[in-house]
């Protein structure tokens, strides 16, 4: 089939064939189709839909353009945890090794930081000498030993993905949750799962902010996964506001090991809370537990006795880092930093927080990226002094900014003020979880 | 601007504005727009639309990405024709000298065979040694001597438009008349022309088959012409027969000259008919007849003087051609050509021919091409014996295929036997002049 001719039957509006997916998704990934053949039919598909069926055959030809893992050998349920992304979002670091410590084994292969949003990666390169780029023989051998592995997505996984994401990001072709779907899926597809946990986020922080899209996407998420026969779940989660006290790399490594010491302050609270009930949810699907209740019991005890940043350690060790930021995690602090207090502007209660603003302004301190070229500063970050709800007066500390320079502080500081709305009224109580799909 | 948003915005429905298209079509000539960028814009513009004013502005970015050509040193009014393409469609060959003949400066620049139709560059070509090569000082200096210049774009010329439409060619963008209409008008206006008369085809060998299309496109050229203060007019002429007796590059000038020496037969009527009446609309736009009437008979006082032919003759020498052809015509016929007819299946009266696959088969034995690398031959073709509304007998031949090989010719007698309908009832006569907009 000519690229043409399936083009033009999706720019007429027509449902693609599983011959005709299949024919697109190889071209993608053996280079028979140009990229600007792919650009015209990502926009085409846009603009006139997939159908469920579509999309589960889309998902499957990107699965199928690469390797699954092959774990049947490890005895104990493989499940993972996948977030939409967030800000201040870290509990993938704190999940893997708490699941492991409850007995699934854990493959997570994880992303890097873009735009607004931090990447799992990038956090765990703030450890000296950890490794993310691991051969799925160094992938499996880690897992087998610790009960996790985290690395990122290796060219066997997905390759038509990684193709096709890189297009949608430069053609204005990725808020399409069809789409969207067959990304996240083919590559956690590969990871040979039992079950998937899926952290749908929503609020200004979101990729997607609208809450009836979210749960949208929870759903198809959802669905896709079961139509290929892998137990999923999907948790939609608040991202009104930064999870927990930090956003930046090490800094939330630093984070995470102070939860897992038992040394948790209580701004650090909400992070306990996700990474809790999402791995619960983990142990529900692959019936270690039997109720969400024993299971969120399992994962206090596991972080309580220390079992939790014991695997953290053997992962961490197992995977080239030095594993002395499980005892002193003060060292993952880079001493140097500017610290910028950000200031209220007014009196009042903190009524909104524009969480997608700090995310971006972390980005523009050199936190993250804009560009996937682009090197990331692990140090720099924020610190989130106030919650949405609370009382402020004029001049109290929202946050706190830790920048290379007063002059990179500067740049962001009034942009942060201003992400913070400051009402006279209290504001309803945010939940973090708001449903179940 | 950022190519994502502009193509965000068109995604999204919006019309862009002028500094939007300016950008995007600065962006396309310099290299700054990706492939992948310009193709998305192109599907989401075929699916979301253009307005009026974002077509002329387009339209306007495309002819402004080249340069425009000065021939304000020529005193005689400047005018060309364009056609939208067909089959056996030789008119340009016949109305560039003619229209020289009677008083026009025609500084013509062609396209090259594609797909079903023909390109006035490979007919020729046909003739040894002729250069459609041609540098803008050339091409102007030649327009001086001989009142003509045939050549293909220069690099000078519209190149956002080469860009485009080669993206638009592997997309499955091309049928959509806006674009359409900036492709053949940035062209056409970077003439530098007074007048400019459009051949706009309709009928089974047209590039849009649908009439009513075809007088939208009509249209929409026409206002474009005139918003650009050049006197446009277009004929809708028939294309649902092969004009005139021959199709194949040699074989069309062969008949052109002919034409021209006061030698045709009774099948090329039709191409002297439409060829007359084109140039008598130049005539009456550029004001050298002030009726119809007087510019159709300066035309046959022109062909019939030998004007034209000298014309030509001059052209060919001036474009490095041997204009022995001009005096021996049937020097340019291949005579070790396999002749094939192509035989009637049963009794009755042609009512229908699928002109397009005529112009296909001819194009699959070697007379035009698929691909824009492909090379052509230039002796092939094909000679039509019968017209709509000719009674058949079961046997007689439609026509003769002229191939390389018998393998070739058999390789497409069939689908030739098969284009022509032959049904009881005489049809109506089809007019080759349809309306004037």
């Amino acid at each position: 089939m000519r690229p043409q001719e399936i083009i033009e039957r999706k720019r007429d509006g027509h449902a693609l064939s599983d011959d005709e997916i299949a024919s697109f998704i190889d071209g993608v990934t053996s280079g028979a189709w140009a990229d600007y053949q792919t650009s015209a039919l990502l926009m085409a598909i846009f603009l006139n839909g997939l159908t469920k069926r579509e999309t589960h055959s889309i998902t499957r030809a990107m699965l199928e353009s690469g390797a699954v893992m092959d774990l049947s050998d490890i005895d104990a349920p493989k499940a993972d945890k996948h977030s939409t992304g967030g800000v201040g979002d870290k509990t993938s670091l704190l999940i893997a090794p708490l699941a492991a410590a409850c007995g699934i084994a854990v493959p997570m292969v994880s992303g890097r930081a873009l735009g607004h949003t931090g990447g799992t990666l990038d956090k765990l390169e703030s450890i000296p000498g950890f490794n993310v780029r691991l051969s799925s023989t160094e992938f499996k051998r880690v897992l087998k030993k610790c009960g996790l592995a985290l690395a990122g997505q290796t060219s066997q996984i997905a390759p038509a993905d990684r193709k096709i994401y890189a297009l949608r990001d430069a053609t204005a072709t990725v808020p399409y949750i069809p789409l969207i779907v067959a990304s996240i899926m083919s590559k956690k597809l590969a990871e040979g799962l039992d079950a998937l946990v899926l952290d749908v986020k929503t609020g200004s922080g979101a990729f997607i902010a609208d809450y009836n899209e979210t749960l949208k996407l929870a759903k198809e998420l959802t669905a896709t996964g079961r139509s290929f026969k892998v137990k999923t779940r999907a948790l939609i989660t608040d991202m009104s506001q930064p999870l927990g006290k930090y956003v930046g790399n090490a800094l939330e490594v630093y984070e995470c090991i102070k939860i897992m010491r038992g040394e948790a302050e209580p701004a650090m609270q909400p992070t306990i809370d996700l990474s809790v009930e999402l791995t619960a949810e983990m142990l529900v699907l692959t019936k270690i537990d039997k109720t969400i209740q024993a299971a969120r019991s399992r994962c206090q005890r596991a972080l309580a006795s220390g079992e939790t940043l014991e695997r953290f350690r053997q992962n961490i060790e197992l995977q080239g880092g030095d594993s002395a930021v499980c005892d002193k995690p003060e060292s993952l602090l880079e001493k140097r930093l500017k610290k910028v207090p950000v200031n209220a502007l007014k009196n009042g209660y903190v009524t909104a927080i524009d969480t997608h603003c700090v995310g971006q302004c972390i980005g523009n301190i050199g936190g993250g990226r804009m560009k996937a070229e682009d090197k990331v500063d692990h140090a720099v970050g924020y610190s989130s002094s106030v919650k949405l709800g609370d009382r402020v007066r004029q001049g109290d500390e929202l946050g706190v900014i830790l920048a290379r320079t007063k002059t990179d502080a500067d740049a962001i500081n009034q942009l942060l003020q201003n992400a913070y709305t400051i009402g006279p009224k209290k504001p309803d109580t945010t939940s973090l979880i708001k449903t179940a799909v």
